[in-house]
């Protein structure tokens, strides 16, 4: 087919890490690209639980998609919601317009798991964007008030409850976050409740916290963990969510706030496309990231599978998604350039962390290891640096300063639903 | 009847200017107070239009109630909706339980009026607490969004029109805000539409803008509104609101997004405890601020009407609910020690501000005025000092000289409603 005299068009579903890195890479390619995205910002996750225990506000960790690429003039942003895509006619359907494209870039991350039980998700909500962030923050908030206020012993335990499903980073992190926040935030809040008598039980299946860690490295959050007052519960296995708890095969624990950090599942990408896909729901991709049969799609960040060079799969972690937006981005840069492909995509694995609380964290890059306060520093480094934006940077900075300082946290907000703007006093909406 | 042996029980309504005042100020007297809201946070009003066009976060503006009351140990806070007043029995109906009194202080604030015309009201939120400040800031944002996807011109237009009706302070401050977004921050992060050629118009029903300023002034506000694009109409009467726009008698304004800072109605108190009113529901007082006939119930700030020493009645702002607040306390506190009553209810007007986009405000304080950058900077000061809590200061201060410096606007997010929690990709919200 002869190619048209026009610029090839990209179109990137999906303004995550991965979608914004391949938008990057073809910065000076001349194409036109057209950036999709449900939202119109581009969130942080790592940070994200942080939000959900009210420590930094939504916007710390968000930033605006326009303002990110702003002066790449060969990006568009357009803010709808993809619903299909025809790949015969090589055009994606939004609700908004159709976009048609050369080449097109699926970085639509995933979602969390209930593992084929999708009526647990409203009784143990997850952790994947802003909305989910400020809800688990309201019920979290909230459970304390209403233990404040219930006059019925057993519901009080209840309120004062926190479960939180799944023992990886997110796991560990929300539980460290809560204790926290019940220990010391708002120890001396509360007059007829003892915030510090608390439960935050953190379940984990399998038989040792943060698996992908090395197992010293895990021990280490455990006792951590239970310093701080967390009941660490491994091999145990939620068979059960519902408005008053979770079921453990025979075993009961009433609990009003219930967070799910136990699995992910990708986005609708394959269906859309038709293409082979995992368990989960990942796109199966070429060694150019391309999936089998569409050379012109390609599938990034936790859309797609694909193994590393020693064969296991590459994780769903941010740098993963950056690496492969990158790559994606170079393989379609140099189709339009008519240049020689890249090799093969490799993955580089940098490290993982994990923090514990406001002054442990877990680190391994490589050889490098750090755990404790050292770890903590580390942590907030990275992460801090990472934040795009000098400004988020900027105020993050001063929101843990402070919040390290004092204990305090600065985004203790129960949000009131839109819907009830108009009333003055608008109806308790109840958590759980 | 003889006093029980018991500390007096002293219910405050709403934790606002008024309510956190009246605790205060019987912070070293021995009762016990129940300071009952049904928000678990303080809303600094004031402020609020920055949170709606995007240059603050939900929590720079609120802060946890408890937070600010944790020292005070005669103080237990209640996250409830109060639903009644039994007079006879002393007693507060709540959403959670019922609450005794031997004192009672109503400090329920207004929420904004639409004269009758209710139905208006999911066309043209207004301005009263967090979540219509973040609905209004979605609206907002989402109308460039959908500008820049849409293909038909008229619509494109309507889209980008915003109206506010109202030329009070909150009117006023809402148009330079939305002015200076569309023509400043967003002018480089759309490909199609141009934001600078939004038409932002201001309707006034009165002649002037911002009446209860001296003259002069309100000439000063309208100039400069207009020299930053917003088009400034006065006499004009909105007779009815829809989701296409507002009509003005025979004239039309088709628009996506109206803002309502046109009036004000008092919360339903005056009805719990059947005692007179004014017509915009307001509690009629004696010089004590206590009510008619029950001198154990008192109402402050917005909740009450009362006239100055001039005759006039005392304005419904955010000092003048301060000094209610405070004198409520201080008769409560004389009452319960024996004490003599401290003399008549007399407000003192310290001024009056109002700002105008970035760089510019109007300030009248006695004969002491201020327009132009140092009135803005005047403002900014005020405003900084007066929020409460050092760290919201800081990060209040560091957030406007960023955007000052920039342009930037710090808090660009189109809430996604937690009810679509679990779809990867929620449908967009449409606004309007």
């Amino acid at each position: 087919m002869l190619r048209p005299l026009r610029r090839p068009q990209v179109v990137i579903v999906g303004a995550g890490f991965g979608g914004l890195q391949a938008a990057k890479a073809l910065a000076s390619t001349p194409v036109n690209i057209v950036l999709v995205d449900t939202h119109n910002h581009h969130c942080f996750q790592p940070l994200l639980y942080q939000v959900a225990t009210a420590a930094l506000s939504p916007a710390d960790v968000a930033w605006p998609i326009r303002a990110i690429v702003r002066a790449q003039k060969n990006v568009r942003v357009i803010m709808a919601q993809v619903t299909g895509v025809d790949v015969q006619a090589r055009r994606v359907h939004t609700s908004e317009i159709d976009l048609p494209y050369d080449y097109l870039v699926l970085a639509t991350g995933s979602t969390h798991s209930y593992f084929g039980h999708d009526d647990w998700a409203p009784f143990a909500p997850g952790l994947k964007h802003i909305a989910d962030a400020t809800e688990i923050r309201r019920r979290f908030l909230l459970a304390f008030e209403r233990a404040e206020v219930v006059e019925d012993e057993a519901e009080r335990t209840r309120l004062l409850t926190f479960v939180i499903v799944g023992g990886g980073a997110t796991g560990v992190e929300m539980a460290g976050a809560i204790a926290e926040v019940a220990r010391r935030t708002l120890r001396h809040d509360f007059r007829r409740i003892d915030p510090r008598k608390s439960r935050i039980i953190l379940l984990e299946a399998g038989p040792r916290l943060l698996p992908s860690f090395p197992e010293h490295l895990s021990d280490y959050a455990t006792r951590s963990l239970q310093s701080m007052g967390v009941q660490v519960e491994l091999n145990r296995t939620v068979t059960g969510c519902d408005a008053q708890g979770v079921s453990l095969g025979g075993d009961r624990i009433e609990a009003a706030t219930v967070v799910w950090a136990a699995g992910v599942v990708a986005s609708p990408a394959a269906q859309w496309i038709g293409a082979e896909h995992d368990r989960a729901g990942r796109v199966k991709v070429n060694a150019d990231l391309s999936v089998a049969g569409r050379p012109e799609i390609f599938a990034v960040g936790d859309t797609a599978t694909i193994a590393d060079r020693d064969g296991k799969p590459v994780p769903g972690i941010a740098p993963a998604a950056k690496q492969m937006g990158t790559y994606a981005g170079k393989v379609i840069a140099a189709r339009v350039l008519g240049q020689t492909a890249p090799p093969p995509f490799a993955y580089r694995h940098l490290g993982e962390l994990a923090t514990i609380g406001r002054k442990s964290a877990v680190v391994k890059l490589g050889f490098f290891q750090l755990t404790g306060f050292l770890g903590w520093l580390f942590w907030s480094a990275i992460h801090i640096y990472f934040l795009i934006g000098l400004r988020n940077r900027f105020v993050v900075a001063v929101n843990w300063l402070w919040s390290y300082m004092t204990f305090q946290r600065g985004a203790r907000l129960i949000g009131i639903a839109p819907g009830s703007l108009r009333s003055p006093s608008p109806p308790l909406r109840r958590g759980g």
